[in-house]
């Protein structure tokens, strides 16, 4: 038992939302991503210990892609702490037509750090801090996951690039409005290489605890405060899921982030951390049998924080 | 100790908050909300067993305004359970400015029933099934607080009524989306008699109760499942206070549901309900002093959901 | 010949255009305008004189529909003159799905006095000064195109009024920003008198030559004082037809405005008025036979203003 | 008397529009307009034979800015014909705060070639086609003009090109809707070139003759065909004045086409060009006391197409 969950319930849930197989779509806006295997779907639960309860393909690498955002704002946070939020605010950002217009009206201000807008002004601070903000994130994750194999997928990172255009107009309006302080094709560089690093499910519970964990990682580093832990998962909560956000916290009731390679994680604060993955998106580009998954998960087994 | 809060906590926590008086500013869109004393704050705690620790004005009655939206939102969910869904959608708004523009592109489906738009779509539906609207809101309420003396403030109602054009331009563009079955008129007034319904903090902490106890009142009755509660208490945190949800996630950490008369219930699932209220708002049209007092239990108690 | 235009030219344009027949559609969003007879096409041109050259069904009575927008601006400036411009602005609305929102950021100041709010708005300032406003345009119309057969067809006026829904948001949408003054029912009223109006392609051709005349009708009144004829025939060639004034200049390149009765009337100032009538619409809720015969009219005869 | 116009006339103009200079406000955006002296202002008209009348710094060369945006549309129209109009669209944009949404709304296509979006789709078409599209524009402009001394101050293009970076979010805006073929840095620096030509209101009343006349230039060329050029006019009405086309239209009554620059073009066809040039901006970007000297023009002279 790892955090009140079996290794016995987390099969029968991969069983049960593995029949979703077959009915989402796999993101296919760049080459590298579009040839995954959609039949594949694990999970991995982390509990405030370090244990590990797992089913399905949880340890097989995929891409993070927005789930980097997560990791890249608490980089920030560990750097700016709240002086992070001069330049970016933390509210939903309502439906994604409206986006660029949004981030028009409120002057260069991206609504949340978890958007790609969002996404792209932290990778901007950092830029601004870091020597090397590639290395530096995967360095990260290398010692939250105790992995030293995880790495940049450099053939997806360049294949992000490649198709980065509505990225750029993002960053160059935002430069338009003076909240954009590096060159945006070095900036973009970053990102895509952040979007393109692959983890396995495992990895990921394990990268996360520290959110579970008032801000302490699983070997014990304080990663962030008590208070920006839990501001943490707040975002997560209201703005973790694009514009699915309040579905999310409806079906599943946890803080989450999801990526468009297919994964997600979630944390249960005080309990666990745990990724899902299956490659297959729902029309908000969110896993479709992943986030059945979770809410399988909460709504069985009464772990919601609701 | 109520819920892990002593009295002695909320009297300090009062005393900080009320520093915060006579930088906010109290409603005044209608005469009878303006003139009441914006120099007035109270909060009261309500565990699952019913204990009460209240500090300040937390025997005051005050205009419950937006917070009757919860209570409207769980009669329709008693009523149409899972079809009430097909009318209205659960996702938060994004910003004020772009409101009617969603509602309109979104074919008449209000973004959640938190926001003025979802209210009357969910007092429209009600109307199709109450013979009195208004009577059995003022009943459920007497009966969720214990209180038989709760009624509206017909003064308040009617001066409501006389500004309900925005209302009303809403309800009429729902209707020109065939998402509005009843007459716009009767169904503002249902709507403005909620809003003046007069209640003080301890009543409205006993009222709420039942979303933190999964569903089940202070009186032991079952005003919702514990699928229904979780899900409530979702919306809350992603919906429940206009364009600020981000932000009092943030700051707070808890679900909750704010009025223009400056009240905020916040839920601690499991633990405890909670309303604060301070009549005058910050510019998100939430209770300033209100606001920074949940943070405060929040925050320095370490009693969030995050 | 009349204004350059032979009656043989007509014909000839009526026969080419009546080929778009079939591949419009008829406006069905009340039942009484669904069942007029899609195909019917008609022409007719009044030259300063007040000779008239027609072809096809120039003399058959249509609901003027949205046509009646000019004549009501027409009475408002000859009764508040340029003070109506505080409460109306004069630019092109841009495109329909964000009319409510530029509306509302706009603090309900309509975009034009041709667009529905904005004839609601010039509808709301005739209800303060005029004691019988249906009557009065009826009576306008019928002098200016010395008919005194011309009324209002009630049944598709009553029809009107059950479908004005999005009327009436707009209409307590401008109520809610203090710009709107009378009683939306009463206004509303009024606006759908208005559009039920009945005239044939001669009536319309002499009713609007006035904008042709430096603002004298056929009669040798003076409606208009010149510059304000000017200004509203500047007015028809930017915002009257809709979110297609741009494309209506491209191809037919004279003032104009239509309705969704499948009339258009047109001005070439200093020349002639015109109007063409054919039931079915295109995707911009524009005659399209209609559209076509104006283009005919001023590409193959050289009779543009531009 | 030239096209109806004396130069006893323009002088008149001159001195009373003269008055307005300090109550508008020079383009300050780059360093280089930003230095201009704002006290200046002239007026040239040409006539259909060549002739030319003038007034004030009539000779004076200013920054052409987005009067280019119509010759690059002509080229365009030389090289695309109607094939142009699938990539841009030829309608009025509504206001500036939504472009970017309308842009995204609208999967990449302009609304017009006139505003910044459409004239970098423009230029994007050139790109594709022309060995040299700033050596190409400024020959043109130097034909049409017959002023070899015509040319690009480079100062102003750098500066521009530094202070790029909305257009830049704009262009990768339509990159990434796939209605942007060649390099954005590429076409920008193209864009800034147009941009930064320099003329005198004589020249640019000569340039634009031929939209007053059929097509045809001064030097006798058919520089579009009759239609084309009719489009073209009807373009300006509508669009040529950014979000002021209406109130242009309402007051001037002319196809025109405006630049930061603080110049003007006007249009009446078959009569006359006409440019009028003062530094200083009113609140929508047009020149101030330009606006005002052409609508004495027609005002008083009566001398409008509408």
């Amino acid at each position: 038992m790892i955090g009140n969950v079996s290794t016995v319930q987390l099969n029968k849930i991969i069983k049960k939302a593995s029949k979703l197989i077959g009915k989402g779509k796999v993101a296919d806006y760049i080459p590298a991503l579009a040839k995954v295997n959609g039949n594949q779907i694990g999970i991995a639960v982390c509990d405030l210990k370090g244990n590990i309860a797992s089913a399905g393909d949880a340890r097989t690498n995929f891409s993070i892609q927005s789930i980097s955002k997560l990791f890249t704002l608490t980089q920030a946070l560990q750097v700016y702490e709240d002086s992070l939020w001069k330049r970016v605010d933390r509210e939903p950002s309502g439906q994604r037509f409206n986006s660029l217009m949004l981030l028009d009206v409120e002057a260069g201000i991206p609504r949340n750090p978890l958007i790609n807008a969002g996404a792209l002004l932290v990778c901007d601070m950092l830029e601004s801090r870091f020597s090397a903000p590639n290395f530096q994130l995967v360095e990260m994750l290398r010692n939250l996951s105790s992995n030293k194999h995880i790495k940049v997928n450099t053939e997806v990172a360049r294949s992000e690039l490649e198709h980065s255009s509505r990225n750029a107009s993002m960053a160059y309006l935002m430069k338009s409005h003076n909240n954009f302080n590096n060159r945006v094709d070095t900036v973009l560089e970053s990102y895509c290489h952040h979007c393109a690093i692959e983890m396995s499910c495992e990895d990921l519970a394990k990268a996360s605890l520290y959110l579970a964990n008032k801000g302490v990682s699983l070997q014990g580093q304080k990663i962030l405060s008590q208070i920006q832990s839990k501001r943490v998962n707040a975002l997560l909560a209201t703005c973790g899921l694009y514009d699915a956000a309040g579905d999310f916290a409806f079906r599943v009731g946890l803080p989450g982030k999801s990526g468009v390679g297919g994964g997600i994680i979630a944390i249960y604060p005080g309990h666990f951390s745990v990724c899902v993955w299956s490659p297959e998106l729902n029309e908000a580009g969110n896993s479709n049998a992943g986030t059945y998954a979770l809410q399988l998960l909460t709504e069985e087994l009464g772990l919601s924080i609701f």
